[in-house]
């Protein structure tokens, strides 16, 4: 797939004052007043941007003006602005001399949707996942004061961190550890899960010019005293603003007893407040400082503003209408496919019952959370609590589904370990966005889990092949009560083939014959099948009939499966969407052991390669891989020893 | 080796009370008297059977009447009983069955230091990581209130977790949790970092008092007023009590903020207090309710309580003196030969830093926060941050070094993948306890670090042979600044070899050989090498002579040795302390894309089995795993296809 080329969009708007700007340093000549405008100028470029593109809008409007006043006060590269998930450093690509590659984003050999070092030195951090700033920029903080040596020098250290993001276990950690420290750093709390009422940001916008003019100690007791002097309408506004951190679970108490100086809550869309803020702090911190602004997500863009999770990611869309061009799909996507099948199964077995670690659309819990709010159960960005929560339901009699994606159940693996698989109990893991990914890039890729799982003794390791086998594993785990069991399936749609009415249970272990040939056996551990099946067709062609065979299971193999295709082929290859170490190495340890290498087998294991694979649509990243139809249709050749004709396929 | 026969001790105490308790059900028709008396009984039970087994003795200590309490009030099995990490958990086995087991504790075939599931139906949730208690008891709560079916039924859960525990990040995630949803449940905060003066104590005794005459919403109201009525001696020890809150970074505040109530805090060791208050609970909570306890590790055993760590673990001990009979050792061990090498490297070069997560002393940095304070970093039982906060040290210049068991590696593997890899910062992971560790069992067990690393792009992956090489490794993790590297190495003491003055840097990638010889090649990494010694040893007897060679590194792989190998010998044998999935399964896929297996070689590849070992000494684990000198000397005449005589070696 090519990406189709960007028009220039005829109703590019005027912004003056951005095309000044080359880089920060360009901003530090702007007036108050120009760099008001400058964020306006930059929300518009923005939304121009993704319109173009798509991606992460909302989040990046909710910090434009935010962005400014960072790039404004503080001196990166030498200081370290460094965003939590980064899906909101939009605007800062945009003031750090990628402006011009902004058409790229998200794209084979674009700019990433995150940031990354690899980039630019105005990304000190790369992110994806979240909680990861503040311990980064603590990082930073320590290597400055010790003399670190840095290509950009070392100044402050300033991360920007979500409401959501901060109620994860490693932020905390990480507040904990910075607090005791007591070293110069900052961070940004962007709170976005309330929008400002005039009366607050009037407040705030007077609360920000005595902060600016009080030394820290006094701040508090100004704040104090300026709430009892506004008429009661006025206090109860200014108390709710306060009294909001409780709905967050943590709040400027918390902050100050974790050893942190706090200031705010701050009006994240009012220069006339951020600005004079960050430049008293900027002036006069000495040690951990947290400074508590309020945003909205998709400010200034009213189809984002008005959508319900803020304009989160989209497609590319029509700047005036804010509708979205999203290509037609033939199939259902596996994510729906897993919803529904859950829901099904749930409405027999009320025992069932769905975690989701802050992704319920992501993971397709949505429709359980909607039919059965008691039996599903969001977690916040928490995936350690998860996955062990899911096993105390398992051992109290319940059948937990955990719904991860393949790459945050990393953050949980601990826990599959000493609570899931050492006890044996049995929590169903559904790991969505399993392989390459696209857009989302190497930091979102799922390659490790097959490795992690399938070595764990008494788990059950699945992969569907396509949507109809994944309803099969649905039930299949369902059912399954003695021990773990994991399914896996890619982000995406699905190969449209005929649903069942049912789902299956699956015997557990057994494999599947696809087609019966000779001479090379070709098994797969996933959906790389629907690719074998365009390899053998090819190799039809030049008369070669492989085997296909679909292994469904990583652990326990399918032995007998796997050792009657060794003694039958003078070939066997194995396919994963997954590193070395997992299915593939299941299979050669199998092999090994049994004594089938001694006398000879071609056998090779198709994996991910050693590297991480930057962003471009899945096909482009598995043939990036070595991992697409021709790539197999050659190693089959190859591995018989028949050479491939050159041209013979485009 | 085998484990001594205990002798009967002539000093057994004197316990009528409890030698009439088989069970907690057995405790209902006690006394308050009687039960406090049970407490003392349970507290000289407990010294004496460590005393003969060794263990972790302070915790239990600490809970004796927490523990005494908490079965007289509660209904185990029925309600669920959950203790964080777990080695507290002794007084708790011997009130609950497992009295006269207590002598096999930790030992081979004997019970487990930590809970069970498999051990007890009154072990719930079995544990020995930290911070998992309350995620777990959640799914109690939860599973009680879907109707799940429990074996032992459903009632309460109480999870019962240190001050240490609750600062890790997965506990504050299990809070936050916990708050919303608003389940009956308990949490009992066990602090111990301080000690109790009499004036807190009286003053608890009679907030206690009063704490169980009112109803909930009142009793905070009750302690306050409680206070401002004392002398204001008596109210500086009691705002000294609640003020403590503060020094663990968590509070009443905060756990109200969470959604729990909060109680406390109260004396742990005075049953006066207990009793009431946890009756009182018991009787009338709805909701999510906190319990302060303070605690002090070791109580009522004079060299647990004089010791710095509360008398943490211990070996045998004489009971009179506390004097603690350890076996001598021949060799420093790894752990203590790391914190060495990296102080030597530290002195000369001041960009070395180090990581440990709230275990200087098990991972050797103890040394190093002694010699350079300001450079080494104890971030709390918070590994997500451990490794995070080592990246950004890494991305500002200097030089970390992140401390951790292989074990609770697994805790912050997201951060290795997301933070570390694709970012290609060069972070040196020194990873204690890699293998298999004894005592502590299958929760402890470095099994998987080999394969989660070694698949990671960029990553260089060594394990030390003996201790000399383990210094070599830590001077090259130190010169190695092209992204990521760790080192594995064992529990225990080392081999006993001479040692280098100073490390040299090994090149990259490099095995080196060991023993040339014919026909077998065994290819080691880490430290079975001394094993594979031991069984060409054996061999050579038969007048077989292996080649050995030392891997050094699973990452890169030395592919010109391997490749040889293969040549060169009929046979090729790997062997590692690690699962399948690491070093043995990318030796396998290098020699399947080099085409060896095409014509055959007799390849195995030994690792650890698809089982969870139970604690032993680590050598019985090993003999159990199959990967003793004896075992690797049967594989290679089993590869080879020679007959073992059998009964010609002991």
């Amino acid at each position: 797939m090519t990406t189709e080329p960007t028009p220039e969009t005829p109703s590019a708007p005027n912004t003056p004052l951005l095309d000044r700007i080359a880089s920060p340093a360009d901003m530090k000549r702007l007036s108050d007043r120009e760099l008001s405008q400058l964020a306006d100028e930059l929300r518009l470029e923005t939304v121009r941007t993704v319109s173009q593109t798509g991606g992460h809008l909302g989040a990046g409007l909710g910090v434009v003006e935010l962005t400014v006043a960072l790039h404004a006060i503080f001196d990166a590269p030498r200081d370290k602005i460094i965003w939590d998930v980064s899906h909101q450093s939009y605007p800062h690509k945009i003031l750090t001399g990628r402006r011009d590659r902004m058409k790229t984003l998200r794209q084979k050999d674009g700019i990433s949707g995150f940031t990354k070092r690899s980039e630019s030195p105005y990304d000190p951090f790369g992110a994806a996942h979240s909680s990861t700033s503040i311990s980064a920029a603590l990082g930073f903080a320590v290597a400055r004061d010790l003399g670190g040596a840095c290509d950009t020098g070392h100044g402050d250290a300033v991360a920007i961190i979500g409401d959501g993001a901060m109620s994860a276990g490693m932020a905390f950690e990480a507040m904990n550890n910075a607090g005791a420290l007591g070293k110069r750093m900052f961070v940004i709390l962007n709170d976005n899960e309330m929008s400002i009422a005039p009366p607050v940001g009037a407040l705030s916008s007077y609360l920000s010019r005595l902060y600016a003019e009080q030394p820290f100690q006094e701040l508090k007791a100004a704040a104090k005293g300026a709430i009892s002097l506004l008429p009661p309408p006025l206090q109860a506004g200014a108390r709710r603003a306060r009294d909001m951190l409780k709905g967050l679970a943590v709040g400027g108490t918390l902050f100050e007893e974790l050893g942190f100086s706090y200031l705010g809550p701050i009006d994240g869309h009012d220069m006339e407040q951020l600005l004079p803020i960050l430049r008293t702090v900027h002036q006069r911190a000495t040690g951990p400082m947290l400074i508590h602004v309020l945003t909205k997500k998709g400010k200034g863009y009213a189809p984002a503003e008005g959508a319900d999770d803020g304009g989160h990611a989209t497609a590319k869309f029509d700047i005036v209408t804010g509708k979205q061009s999203k290509p037609p799909s033939n199939a259902p996507s596996y994510t729906s496919v897993f919803g529904r099948a859950l829901v099904d199964l749930a409405a027999r077995d009320d025992r069932i019952v769905a975690v989701t670690a802050a992704m319920p659309d992501g993971t397709g819990l949505g429709l359980m959370a909607e039919r059965y709010p008691s039996r599903c159960f969001d977690v916040g960005i928490a995936e350690q609590h998860a996955v062990t929560f899911a096993a105390g339901m398992a051992a109290g009699g319940l059948r937990p589904f955990c719904a991860l994606y393949s790459t945050f159940l990393q953050r949980g693996y601990d826990q599959v370990v000493h609570d899931v698989a050492i006890q044996r109990l049995p929590v169903r893991f559904a790991i969505d966005r399993a392989g390459l990914v696209g857009a989302d890039g190497a930091t979102h890729a799922g390659s490790y889990d097959i490795a992690f799982l399938a070595n764990l003794p008494g788990f059950v390791v699945m992969a569907a092949a396509d949507e109809a086998e994944l309803v099969h594993m649905v039930a299949t785990a369902a059912a399954h009560d003695d021990g773990p069991i994991a399914f896996r399936y890619p982000r995406g749609d699905g190969e449209g083939v005929t649903m069942p009415e049912r789902g299956e249970i699956l015997p557990i272990g057994k494999g599947r014959m696809i087609a019966e040939g000779s001479r090379a056996a070709i098994l797969s551990f996933g959906t790389r099948l629907g690719e074998v099946r365009r390899a053998a067709e090819a190799l039809a062609a030049r008369g070669i009939t492989p085997t296909i065979a679909d292994a469904r299971f990583a652990k326990p193999l399918d032995r007998e499966m796997i050792l009657k295709l060794a003694e039958d082929h003078e070939a066997l290859i194995t396919i994963e969407e997954g590193a070395v170490g997992g299915f593939g190495s299941h299979v050669a340890q199998l092999l090994a052991d049994e004594g089938v290498f001694d006398h000879g087998l071609k056998f090779r294991s198709m994996v991910l390669p050693d590297i991480f694979i930057d962003q471009a649509s899945p096909a482009d990243m598995y043939a990036v891989a070595g991992m697409g139809a021709q790539q197999i249709e050659a190693k089959v050749l190859e591995v018989l020893g028949i050479a491939r004709m050159v041209g013979k396929r485009a």
